[in-house]
């Protein structure tokens, strides 16, 4: 290569506008590892972002690194479409013993596509075959992907104004908390369904997130969630939790609905399934609505079975006893104490989410981005979320080892205080 | 893993019902080499399918494996989003050096979700905010991927069926070829282009494989192409040409349509591009036609890092010079005398597609179906393609050695005789 | 004709199975005049039902009938297109006159095709193409015809269910009211309007009937109202108030929204157009959208000249000064009583509606059905309205002479008494 | 009114832009009777436009007029929703022992809004509930109406681009002819109904006029109509024929399909059907595709009591004997001959349509409009067609005298001579 490994005009002249992330972070990234990634002028920063929450385990486990190495060494099969693969068999074991049993459940795993859009389009297509209705109930702020099934789904304005095309067949609801905590806006979803002439159409599916990842980190309150469900179920409606960035631990437990009285129809995720970054996309699905025929959801990579190696390493490491559920936990308080510390500095800010998927709002997305820029120059890689980029949205790795979170949350107080101009002393 | 390796029953318990290949080749596959895959009980079959024509190098290529593992071992980036990392840049670099420059091509590079679909649904996306027009011409018998966007391109019934809700924004028009030989289905478009009140609405893009994969290797004429070429460009509608399946190398040139005077608006490219099977989608789009904005079609994985590493070295060894093109040449001739040597047991059977795309209709499904299984019990993988499932296709991977590509052949030109009966020698 | 006048059998035998009224009003009717219909037997009954508020002004009114019978006489046009005639010319002068210049309306006037739902449909189209936007906001049980476009924006599920495809490009919010006392539903109007993810794209327009006819006679308050037409000018969304049935006096002035403040963009209107019972479309549209080219939205009945007589009498006569507004004021004050000596019998049991588009809510549709079966024995036409038909409604022609109403009236209670068992005294 | 008779400022300022023939005609219209109408200047014309094939009879029929006073006088119902009505009744008599039973159709009469464009609606809501599917089949050049679902199969894009969002539903296929005379455009439909992957979905209906009306003209074979109608039956589709333009006898039948092997499982009436020019549609719906629910498919109108009376006196008047078929046939050639000689003025000028809907096409929307113009100062009316409104189009009154026929023609022909300064002698 003649060009300086740190030059950036080769994708400048080449690569789509379509480029974003690395408009706010502009340097050429070259290895990372656990929580921190350095660029080629060799400096590291500490990484809040993890891949919006596709690296829960961080960069580069060691462990599944490994067993990749291994699996390449050993002409282990690369692409095997739906074929059978020895990697993908230890995959479905390892989810079916400790995911899956464990809660009782009995989903059958689709492999889609590997992306959680994908997979979300998998998901509304199984609920519209399965009832033989057409309407999908979503919600405010939801994020479920950019295809044009998953985007009719998607909230974002900005995401839909690229469809240019008709977006159909999903009718937009009120999230939790939407009109304020006066109104319960489950009441309004009850009415409808109830309403022989409200204008819902009898649904095949009701789909969320229980975090709304890309919508400002609104969580739903478990009470919600569970009557939703309820009348999902009353209406002969699918209940599709879009778990692609909420879920593998993201807000605590393995699914972000473990421990509420809830039991999917239809779970999708991606992002941190593979456990390493990989493209693999999800689909659980219960028995009875297993309908999609062979290949009538197809795609030539399906089965990304790199993926499954590092997939499965990562539910045998994580996931087979509780102590990492205990790391989260801790951690995740150690985030809320930070976030409390620059919601002080900022009238009106608060908390937004759940487990480690949380923010603060700090009321303005110029706000919020001038923090997360001048954190950037001091190190921290960390971005915004909600209609207006107004939340600061911390996603680090759930691996973070405690001093690193602490040291990546004082660098971003300072940013908020340097930047508040509020003269407090960063917590900790 | 209690369960013997060979065993599927985990599979049928646990995978859903979507899972398509590994019924027809029912065994479980634990490791590959070049155009050779081998499964759990130890046996080793040709592989002509390659991942419908994803691993058009073979499988687990040494140089690709080694530049993968030499990254993992560094902790490169595994995941970058759409960060600037050094090994995106490489691959860049090597594309416009290798492909884009040479033919005077002054596309954008635009990495989109990792697989086919997510390519075609950003194509379709762009050519509608480009143009201000929502229509897009899509042709018999077109296989475009089946996630909502895409699937309103796709011909096939069996997977529309699936969608549950409306596919609409594409006019269906015959293909090259579709109304027999004496007439060109071009003269119908512009009929349409040019008649205001033909039910054409003024089309956003003109959508078409060169040579039809799925839909049985239907391969247009290069006159076809480029008067359909000629007419988009005179009606303001932008050519997508879908190279997804096409493209790498399998018909030929590295882009199905290199030599011949057509310059398409846009190219979508996934299968073969990462050279070695991983997920990678990427479409490249004309300067003034780059019209999404930052994210605007977004996605987690749009950077696959790892599928940056070995696609960067399957430009660099295969496309540097010419050698390659000559041994594609010389085995697509091995493989048409095989098919014609098929194609003489069947009465009526003719041989389709280009370069090494290629097959022989003999008729029905059915016929098909039982040489292809013969096929399998005697070592070799291959798959049926068309409307039926009445073609066998071939999609060797490019880089065969001419011996086992003609060991491949002989088992399946055995298989056609014992099944068709016929007392014939097998070729060569 | 060889059958008897008053048998039915050959609707039966011919009409198709979607003829509805007549199930429930099983005679064959003949001739009427006023407020009062007579059928094949010479039984005369009360129309409290009025061709659904077609009938404004009753029956066969002489004024119209006269100079319908002269029209026919002197050979004047029957059919115009949408050609100058003089008749058309005579209503445009008079609704110019007695309509749209006291109120300061410089609305253009379009004849569509001669029904509400053909209105609606051109509506929807001029806001559309006007803004160059494509969703329209409609509300929890509006109903707006049964045709494509219009039914998109129809509530009912029955109606819907109709469609056999695709009904989009409607965003459906509920309606003042459908959240209860507590809840303003402007609130999350204006909320999905001000949030860029809300998944409310920016609305071409926002539409509803100011008294919902067919979905319960839910009347929305003034100060909601305005408060949406204020919202929809600020987001650059056109108003569209469908006044079909609550227009042309039936709710008190001649628009439903006669005395608040505003102007709505666009107003529809059909039904008591014509003032004579016959088909008649009208759309009223602010010249600066009036958008549609010519013939744009076309329609071979756009110009029902014997509609323009009998119409230019009816605004004549009723509306060239305010004793019309007078009658209707008093005589709703005699439905009011009346219906509130039937809520009196029905526990939980409410009024409905305003002007002279009132109803009682008995709770359901079976109790309601059951009385306006009874009523319709005694000698009383009479209709539901609601989700589940649970509101019995009064559309009796405003022209109805008080005492034929509180004999109307009378009847009804005698029915609800007899039903509910009820020992009251009726009204009066 | 203050204002002349004869100004049109009052339609300037107050109608909307979407106004059309009275640009063309532009003067106002006060009376009429026959062929000839009157305008206010006293001047008369001859009117070969007859409300779009709405006047069948002529102006103001004397027997439908007299039927028409004697109903107004007697307190007829002049609005009765679809409750039963002795003129409703006499006029299904009517048609059922005229039209229906002569040519064994056992089809149900369906009352839809009194337009073509609703008629429609309701056909491809029939047969979208009636086969389960939602795709319908239209033809290049077809017109349905503009309301949204009829949009969808309508093939201008003058229309279509009026509608604003998505038109779905619908594939189009060539009509007859529309690839020249050495290709049968069903071959392309059969090949697309046969093919799993033709991207055509299993048609709920295949829909057109068997002459174009709108389109130009287009007459399709009675070959090409018979094997259509086949391939339909043979996939499950219906047959939807759309006689509003093309029936009431004016192709030469009553049907324009009468004489051909072929029983619609759908037929759409409008225009001529209430025989006097009032609003009226009807859909003819074989007994076991009668799926519409009570009122599913509803509208106010649809019992135009008016219509009933005058459409009963035209099934009794014209079609109990074959006189007026001979009336039709003889004066059809009376029109060929008058268009023949103007097709001689014009270099590939040639003759177009069937019956009594003949136009000739003289290669350019100028010069026919043109020669319109020039008929029009010289007192006639007629009208073009077409895609580029190139074809003159004669839709004279099947009851128009042979000599008021001779005369329009010849002020046709001479207008044609003078502008093409052809020196030929008029025809006869």
């Amino acid at each position: 290569m003649s060009t300086k490994l740190s030059d950036t005009a080769l994708f400048a002249r080449r690569e789509s506008e379509a480029r974003s992330y690395c408009r706010g972070f502009d340097t050429v990234f070259t290895s990372a590892r656990g929580s921190e990634i350095t660029d080629a002028k060799g400096r590291t920063y500490i990484d809040f972002l993890a891949g919006c929450s596709s690296l829960n385990y961080g960069h580069n486990d060691t462990d599944m690194k490994l067993a990749l190495i291994e699996h390449l060494s050993a002409d282990g099969i690369a692409h095997g479409l739906d074929l059978h693969t020895d990697t993908k068999k230890a995959f479905i074991q390892a989810f079916e013993t400790h995911i899956l049993k464990p809660r009782g459940m009995d989903h059958k795993m689709m492999f889609t596509g590997p992306t959680g859009a994908n997979a979300v389009e998998a998901a509304m297509k199984i609920a519209r075959k399965s009832t033989g209705r057409t309407e999908v109930v979503a919600f405010t702020n939801g994020f479920h992907g950019v295809t044009q099934g998953a985007l009719s789904a998607t909230g974002n304005g900005y995401h839909r104004g690229g469809a240019g095309t008709s977006l159909n067949g999903v009718t937009r609801l009120p999230f939790d908390g939407y009109m304020g905590e006066d109104v319960d806006t489950a009441d309004l979803l009850e009415a409808m369904l109830n309403d022989a002439s409200s204008g819902l159409d009898a649904p095949a599916a009701i789909m969320f997130e229980t975090v709304q990842g890309e919508g400002g980190l609104n969580a739903a309150r478990p009470e919600w969630i569970t009557r939703v469900a309820k009348l999902a179920k009353e209406h002969g409606a699918l209940l599709i939790i879009d778990d692609v960035q909420a879920g593998c631990g993201r807000t605590g437990g393995f699914f972000s609905f473990d421990g509420m009285d809830v039991m999917p129809d239809i779970v999708t995720m991606a992002k941190s399934i593979s456990g390493f970054g990989l493209p693999m996309g999800l689909v659980l699905v219960r028995p009875d609505e297993d309908v999609m025929g062979p290949a009538e959801h197809n795609g030539t990579f399906r089965g990304n079975t790199h993926a499954f190696v590092t997939a499965r390493v990562a539910i045998e490491k994580f996931w087979a006893d509780d102590a990492f559920l205990g790391d989260i936990t801790r951690r995740a308080k150690i985030v809320e104490e930070g976030l409390e510390a620059i919601a002080s500095m900022v009238d009106g800010a608060y908390l937004k989410g759940r487990g480690m998927m949380r923010g603060v709002d700090v009321g303005t997305g110029e706000l919020a981005g001038e923090i997360c820029a001048k954190a950037f120059e001091n190190g921290l890689i960390v971005e915004t979320s909600g209609s207006d980029d107004e939340v600061i949205k911390i996603l680090a790795p759930l691996t973070t080892p405690d001093e690193t979170l602490r040291r990546g949350l004082d660098i971003l107080i300072a940013a908020a205080a340097e930047v508040t101009g509020a003269n407090k002393i960063a917590a900790e």
